[in-house]
């Protein structure tokens, strides 16, 4: 019998969370699987390296969310566009057709209350046996945790970022 | 005038030290980067899935190093092995040739005391404007968590493997 499906959760306030994804995706592809990605937050405005590699590599990709909220000029847009992201990442999660599904950033729609944790965690629960999922992004709730089989927290120590150095390209994104 | 360059510690128990990095690979093949990896601990033994990414990218990718050390049976070999790994990387990092280095697991050859931390400081602090590095493992020494950028400590929140679920190819490797 093949190994159950695993679901990891990256939090914390640390550099690391997607990155580590991102370098999982890669040692999926590496094994032939097939591998879906959701990125709620960042929105198509941001081009970033890991789109392009995920293209490259032939991953399916949906950028679904509305850039970060504390930049949106219409919450109800951001929020509708959060619910929906979250549609399509349930249906990738439920259908079975997936090795891998990286939901980046997905803690923030649980956050900001525009799915009920309870729905995330039943999608993240019943997934299929083949279906391993990482789930990314700050304050992953402590029903998400539960259910996991591995949880790191990435912690700052030091970010470039409290110096005054800007978001690099080839780094941060 | 261009940014300095960077220098990213990933240190801590937790998982995705090195996943991380390798999510920065992606990232940096993404914007044209010149890019080197030397694996300090892992062997040619594993057939890492982030090897066969790297190798696809046209990443320069060295496995430098002697299996973990306590599966080791010489324990002299494996030094040398990780003297003659740094000696490598420190050329590496030194010569203006790549715009990223990762050094996976460096930091053992520093806590085994194979190679003195201030070698390693001087390398790291000294490097070409052009070149960022990054730096996993655990046990990251203060000296040279001193002179980095940015420092995420991988906290182990929860573990498969301390569920006896095996390492799993796709996820860990």
């Amino acid at each position: 019998m093949p190994q159950p499906s695993r679901l990891l959760v990256n939090t914390g306030p640390g550099k690391g969370k997607s990155s580590a994804a991102f370098g999982v995706m890669g040692r999926a592809w590496a094994r032939g699987w097939t591998v879906g990605v959701v990125q709620f937050v960042k929105s198509e405005k941001w081009q970033v390296g890991e789109r392009k590699l995920a293209d490259h590599l032939g991953i399916d990709w949906h950028t679904l969310g509305d850039g970060f909220t504390w930049e949106s000029t219409d919450l109800d847009e951001t929020e509708a566009k959060g619910r929906h992201a979250w549609d399509v990442a349930a249906g990738m999660v439920s259908a079975g057709g997936y090795d891998l599904v990286i939901l980046d950033e997905v803690t923030y729609i649980m956050k900001y209350g525009w799915v009920p944790v309870d729905a995330v965690v039943d999608v993240l629960r019943d997934r299929p046996q083949r279906t391993n999922v990482i789930v990314t992004g700050r304050y992953a709730p402590d029903e998400v945790i539960a259910i996991a089989d591995t949880v790191t927290e990435m912690v700052k120590v030091k970010h470039a970022f409290d110096q005054d150095i800007k978001a690099r390209k080839g780094i941060e994104y």
